[in-house]
């Protein structure tokens, strides 16, 4: 083996209501991580683009798992990891998850495979909290694992794959402005009213319900965040026009994707899901905010050799 | 038709993690009401048990729930409900919502089926209003619907009926202390931790994902509750030891009925719901309470004529 290449999917995370509980994986939109073991032990990273991550493997991503996995595994070799981003940092799509995942699958992979799914979660959220300053799982696992990811729990860590309802299709903008996750965590209050909360958890309840039994309805009457949209719609450029836009054009929701800035909707069908591409677009191209559009399913598949 | 008698089962709602949008029906227990149509307009109530419930009707339970039918009907007859109480007042088995629920029923037979099912739950919740100060319908669902059944949402109701567990089952002690649902409620702090209401909507998503997926390790994990039930255990005694020895003769998990004092558990298969029986008589006898004990599958029926 000269080297190995890994793709590891974007994610949209939250789903408007099921805050730090739920993800599921993009396709297309991906970072790309080539691995080759080296005599030398430790980790040397070289990044392609996004020159302001650190090539510091301690203060890098995809660095900290990487370590984390050789120490654990306990092997006299290094590894050399070229990270190509795909997913832009501070996109809200998952992007240090992306390369956590990708870090995890392909030091497994180097390693013999030696780790189980759950161990390779466990290994991304170090990652993860190197990123926020919170250990998350909610874009690692489904950028890991491929399809819609419940974390139940993070302690004990308990992640269940749900079903995918077959034609449901994701539109997400991502608008050029950075939000960075640790100041949006800093936004949301620390308590919230119990009434708020049990409106949450009906609608999670909701969302879960509609996934399992493809009730395209239940999915968009569930997608409705009391708690930390309010909060976080306020950092993102014209969030309330995007969203009654997309309703509009026919989403069964929409909200914001992990702590933002992008934006996504969820649609049935390929058709309502470009026409919600076609209303974002409307609303941004006036603001001369810079932005990227994408129409995608859920990809299944998580992340992989390529 | 000389005269109508209804069913109308008990119910648990909450279901640990799931307060206020979960409950189930449960069988053998459950009030009859017979339904007598009368000349005279208005509705009379006839208590054949537990004579400390009022026979006004604007303070019966069953009552305000008929006089709002036979007013929204705008029918020049009126009704005489005889109603045999088989769920005790203060419980936690859904009492309230057992004669709403019979009394929406029947009343609905009487009128020809004008309203519909969604409406029927609506007027209990009348009902449970007159109970507990509050409209919900956690109770009133299960036990005009039977099964499993999620109120995503009050207002606007909807109430969406979850698969339940083939080999599903349920242990319940009704230890003879009142709790009233008024005084339950008092003890709730109005605002919960923002991480503790992430911890209770993970377990959610993860009970409603294991009805669904019957999956039954998963119930049992998700049947945890961080909000409500360390408020409330405190009003049931020996809660703790309930808890613990359900847990131990292999219950997948177990908690407050309702607002208690009842104490639920759920199993996998009739043996182990009748070692988990054995176990609370344990505690319970002797402790000098009085008690009672019942072991049953979900009600699928609901509430119907007899």
């Amino acid at each position: 083996m000269k080297e190995i290449k890994v793709f590891a999917p974007a994610s949209v995370a939250n789903v408007s209501c099921a805050f730090d509980i739920l993800g599921f994986a993009l396709n297309d939109i991906g970072d790309v991580l080539t691995f080759r073991k080296t005599k030398e032990p430790g980790v040397k990273i070289i990044m392609k683009n996004e020159q302001q991550l650190s090539e510091d493997p301690e203060k890098n991503v995809a660095g900290v798992v990487a370590l984390a996995m050789l120490t654990m595994a306990g092997v006299d070799f290094g590894v050399e990891m070229e990270i190509e981003k795909g997913v832009s940092p501070g996109s809200g799509m998952g992007s240090s998850a992306s390369s956590a995942a990708g870090a995890a699958f392909g030091m497994n992979h180097l390693l013999g495979g030696v780790f189980s799914m759950q161990q390779l979660v466990k290994f991304s959220m170090i990652g993860e909290s190197l990123a926020s300053g919170v250990e998350h799982a909610d874009n690692a696992a489904p950028s890991l694992m491929g399809g819609i990811i419940l974390v139940r729990s993070l302690n004990p860590l308990d992640v269940i794959s749900l079903p995918v309802p077959e034609n449901l299709y994701v539109t997400l903008i991502h608008p050029d402005v950075e939000v960075q996750t640790k100041k949006a965590r800093l936004l949301l209050k620390q308590t919230v009213p119990l009434s708020d909360a049990v409106i949450q958890w009906g609608n999670i309840a909701g969302l879960i319900s509609g996934f399992y039994s493809n009730d395209y309805s239940l999915i968009g009457r569930s997608l409705e965040d009391v708690i930390i949209e309010p909060a976080r719609a306020l950092l993102i450029p014209l969030f309330e026009a995007l969203k009654a836009a997309a309703l509009s054009a026919g989403a069964l929701g929409s909200g914001i994707s992990g702590s933002g800035p992008s934006v996504f909707a969820l649609s049935e069908g390929k058709e309502t899901a470009e026409k919600v591409a076609k209303a974002f677009r409307e609303i941004y191209e006036p603001s001369g905010i810079e932005f990227k559009i994408h129409v995608s399913t859920v990809n299944k598949n998580g992340t992989h050799l390529i």
